[in-house]
C-alpha cells in the first residue's frame, strides 16, 4: 500500500521528482505519483489530497515551480504532513519557487526542502525518516544509509583528494 | 449590485485593503469584502470565488502576504479576471508576497500590482478602468480623475517646489 | 476591429510576445502589434497610446525589459487598462524588468504578469477574461479552455506519471 | 516523556521559539528545550542530538539565525527528522538564516519552515502532524484545530470585513 | 540663469532632494526645482524636459522612487545629460528604485547615483564636476571642496579615533 | 587630443568596453584605453587618473566587475566626472558589480550605468552628451543620433511587427 | 607595539568597530584606530597602509559601508593580511557593503566577516587566532575563551531554557 | 610538514579548490587536502579539524556550497584560523553558499572569500600572507608576486588595450 503521495504541478517537474522517487525505491517505500496542478486542475488536486488520508497515505510530497502553490493548497486540504519541493527556475535559480513554498502564513505548515535535485533527494529521505519512526526495520536501513554516505565520502577522499 | 469581490487572507491586511476600498468608493463602485484564507478556510474561499460570476461580480481582488496563494487559488476557480495585491512583509519588504503572486505558471493569470498601499490604490483604479470599458460615464469619471491627479501634482509643484 | 494593442520596446521581445499572440489568436481576439520604445521613439509611443481608445482598443499590452518603462509610460497617457509584461533578462532572470513594471507609484496602475513566456500567455489570457466580461460567447470559450487545461493535465497524469 | 527536542542557537531566539512552544502545549505535546549552539557549544549540541533517539524523542526542532548551521549539524548526527526554523535577521529580514537552513546538500534533510513567528507556529504544527500519524487521538485534535482555524477566519470575516 | 533642472516625482522626495540642493547652493549653482511626475503629470514633465535645453539648462537631475521612470522618461525627451536619483523605499531599501533607474536599455543613458541622501549629495557633486569642465573657477572650488573633505576626515580621525 | 580616458580592471572586460568604444568612434570622440586594475596595479591607476586632467581629458570611464572598486578609486583621485560601468558576472548577473559601483558614500560621485553591453553604450552616449554641452556641432550630431534611433525602431515596427 | 591597524571609512562606523575593539582589549592585543576614507582621504589611507608593515603591524582591519572599497584599497597597497568588515546599511541590511567587500577579483584577498556587530567581534577574534599562531600564551587564552563561550551557552541553557 | 589543511564538502568542489592549490604550490606551501563533509561524514570532519593544530597545521581552508556549513563547523572545533570558500551554485550564482559561510554568529569567526575560482585564489593568497608573518622569505616572495601581478596588468595594457 503506497505511503507517499507525490504530486507535481507539471510534467516538466518529472526529472527533478525522479531524484526523489529513486531514493524512495532504494528504501522500498511505496508511492503513487501524479501530475496535478493547483491552478489548472484544482478539483483533481483537491480530490487527491482530500482522500489521501483515508487511502492510507502517510505523507504528501508536492513539487512545483514559480509561484508554487501546490504544497500550500495541499496542506490546506489535509491533516497529513506535507513536504514542499521548490523547482529550480530561471528567476534567480528558484527564488520564486522557494519563497512561495516556505513562507507559509501561520497555521498551515509546509516542510520545505532546497531547490532542485538535492532538495528532491532530501524530501524523500525526510519521508523515510518520518516513516522510520514507526518501523525499526526502516530506521535500521536509514542508519545504514547514513553510514554508507559517510563511507562514500571517505572513499572519494581516498581516491580523489589523494591526487590533489 | 456589487461588482468587485475583495478577498483578503487575514484581518491584518485590512489597513492596506482600505486604500483600495477608499478608491472604489470615490468612483462609486460597489464591492463586497471578505476575510477568507486560501489555507485556513479553503472551502469558504472556493465557495466565494466559484459563485462570484453568477452573483454578478466582474472582478476579484485578492490581498495576501508571505507565500501569498490567495489570488492564484481564486484564479483557479473562476473565469473572472483576478487582481493580486501582495502585502508588505518583513522579508525584503514583501519580496515573498510579490513573487508568490506574480510568477504564476502559464494558464492561470493573476494581474499583479505593487506591494502595499500604492499597489492597493492601483488595483482599485485598474478595476475602475476595466469596468469603464462598459460604462462611458465611469470612463468619464476616470478621465477626470487623471486630470485631477495632474492638477494635484502641479499644485504641489507651485506650493512646495517653489520654496526649495 | 482590433481590441488589443500590443507594444514591445524592442524587436528582441518578439519571441516572448509571440506566446501572447498565439493565445489571442486561439481566442480569435484581433490585435495590432508594434515595436515602439518608451525611450527611443517616445513620440510614436505616445501617439499610439493616446489614440488607442478612440481607435477602439480595449486593452494595451506592453512588453519591455531591464528598466522597463513602456507599460508605465503607456498607462500615463491612457485611461485604458494597461497590462505589463516584464522580459526575462540576465539580471537575476528579470528582477530588473519585474520591479520596473510592477512597483508603480500610486495613481497609475499597471497590471503585471510573470517574467517571460508564462507571463506572456497569462497576459493574453487575462485580456480574454476582461473582454469576456462583455461577451458571453468569449466567456464560454474561456470556460472551455480552462476545462481543456484541466484535461491536458489529467492526460499527462495518465500517460507520464503512470510510468514513474 | 518528551517527544520533541527543541534546540536554539542563542537565548535571543526564545521569543520566536515561544510561538512554537505555545502551540506544542496546546496539543499537549511534551518537549524539552535547550539553548545550545552549533558553533559555541558543539560538544553539548552533538551530545544532545546523538542521544535524542535513545532518549525517546521523535523529532528535533532547531531554531537559529544568520549563518544558521544548527539544524544541519543536528541532522548530521541523528536519523530522527529535523525541523529547521530560520530566525528573522536584519539581513533582508532573514534571507541569510533561510538559505543557510533550507539549501542543504543532498543526503542530510532539514525540513524548513518560514522565517520568524509564523514559521515557529508552523514547525510546531508540523511536529503535531508527524506525531499524529501514530496517534488517532492527536489526529483528531489536529482536525479539530483546522476547523477552529477556519471558524476563526469566518468569525473575523463576519465581525471585521462586514464593516469595510 | 539656472543650470540644473531638478525634477522629483512626488513631494515626498523633497527631504532627499534637499541634500542635493544644499550641495548646489554651496557651489553657487543656480537650479530650478519642480514636482512633476512621469506618470501623473506626463504632459508637464515632457514640456519641462523638452524646453530645458533652449531655456539654458545644462543638466537634468531626476529623483523618483519605486518603479522610478522619471529619469528615463526625461532622457527620452532631451539631449542634455540626465542624472537619476533613486529614492529609498520599503522594498529592500530601494532595490526597485535603483534597478528602474540604472538598468536603462541601450540608447538612452541615465547616469545613476546611490539610493537616498548620499546619492543626492553625489548627484549634485557630479553636476558640479560637469559644469566645472567649462569653468576653471568652479573647478578650483571643487578641488578645494575635495581637500576640505579630506581635512574633515582627518579632523575626525584626530578627535574621534584617538579616543578609541 | 583624447577627451575620454577609459580604464578597465581586466582584459576580460574588453568585449564589453568595445561597445562603448564603437559608440565613441561613431561620434568621433577621441579616447585612450588602458587595462589598469585598482587592486593589482594601483600605482599605475593612480598615476593615470591623477594626470588625466592636466593631459586634457574631460571624462574618465571605468569598467570593472565583482567588488568593482576602479571607478570609486578613480573618483577619489580626480575632480573630473567619473563614469562607472559594472560588468556582468555570475553573481545574480552582476549584482555585485552594480552595488560596488553605484552605492558610493557621500562625497565621491560615480555616475553609474547598467550592467553589461547596454550600460557600455549608454556610458559612451552620456560622455557624448557631456562633451556636447561645449560643442554645438556634437550636440547636433547627438540630436541626429536620437532621431536615427527613433527611425530604426519605426523601421523595425514596419518590417518585423507587421508580420506578427 | 600595536599589532592591529584598524581603519574605518567614517566616524559613523565607530559603534560597530567598538565591538571589535572590546574584543581586542579582552585579549590585550594592542591596536591603532583611524578614521580614514578610501574615497575622501585616499592619500592618508595609502600612507597608513603602505607604512603599516614597517611600523610593525601584523594585520589590517578595515570597516566600511555601502560601496565599501576601503578593505580592497588597503589590500592593494600592502602584503599584510587585510580583514574586511562590511557595515550594516539600509540597503537589504548591508548587501551592498558585503558584496563590495567579499567579491574581490583574483589576486588581492580580503578576508571578509559578517555584517555589523557580530562580524566586528569575529574579525577581532580572527585577528587573535592569527596572532596566536606565533604566541602560545595567546593561543592558550583563545582556547580558554572558547571554553568560556561554551560555558556561557550552557549557563543560559540552565537558566533560561529551563523555564520554557 | 603541511601547513594548510584543505577540506571540501564534495568531490564536485575539486575544480574550484584546484585554483587554490595551484597558488599554494606556486608559493611552495605544503598542504593536505580532504573530501570531508560537515553533514555526511561529521565524525571524520571533526577528527580532521580537532587534530589539525597538534599535527602542525597553521590554517584550515574549507570549501563548500549551498547551505555551506563546513567552515563554520570546522571553526567550532579548532582555535586555528579558518578560511571559508563559498562555491558557486545555481541559486543566484552562490548567494546561498556565501551567506551560509560569511554571516557567522558572534564568537566563531570564518574569514570568507568571494564565490568560485577568484575566491579560491584569494583564499590561498591570504593563507600565504598569514604564513608570511612568520617568514621573511615568504614575505619577500609575496611582495614579488604582487609586483608580478602589476607587471602582468601593464603588459596586457600594452598589448591588448593598445589595439582598442
Amino acid at each position: 500500500m503506497p505511503e507517499v503521495l507525490i504530486l507535481m504541478g507539471s510534467d516538466s517537474d518529472i526529472p527533478t521528482v525522479n531524484s526523489a522517487i529513486e531514493m524512495l525505491k532504494k528504501f522500498e517505500i511505496a508511492y503513487e505519483a501524479h501530475v496535478s496542478s493547483a491552478h489548472r486542475s484544482p478539483a483533481k488536486t483537491t480530490e487527491l489530497v482530500t482522500n489521501a488520508q483515508k487511502r492510507g497515505f502517510q505523507l504528501i510530497l508536492c513539487a512545483a515551480g514559480k509561484a508554487a502553490h501546490l504544497a500550500g493548497v495541499a496542506a490546506s486540504h489535509t491533516t497529513l504532513p506535507v513536504l514542499g519541493l521548490p523547482m529550480q527556475t530561471g528567476f534567480g535559480g528558484g527564488l520564486d519557487s522557494l519563497l512561495s513554498t516556505v513562507q507559509m502564513p501561520s497555521g498551515t505548515p509546509v516542510a520545505t526542502f532546497g531547490t532542485g535535485g538535492s532538495g528532491a533527494v532530501n524530501a524523500a529521505l525526510f519521508a523515510v525518516q518520518v516513516l522510520a519512526l514507526a518501523s525499526s526495520s526502516l530506521a535500521g536501513k536509514f542508519s545504514a544509509f547514513k553510514e554508507e554516505l559517510a563511507r562514500e565520502v571517505e572513499e572519494k577522499d581516498r581516491t580523489k583528494a589523494a591526487t590533489l
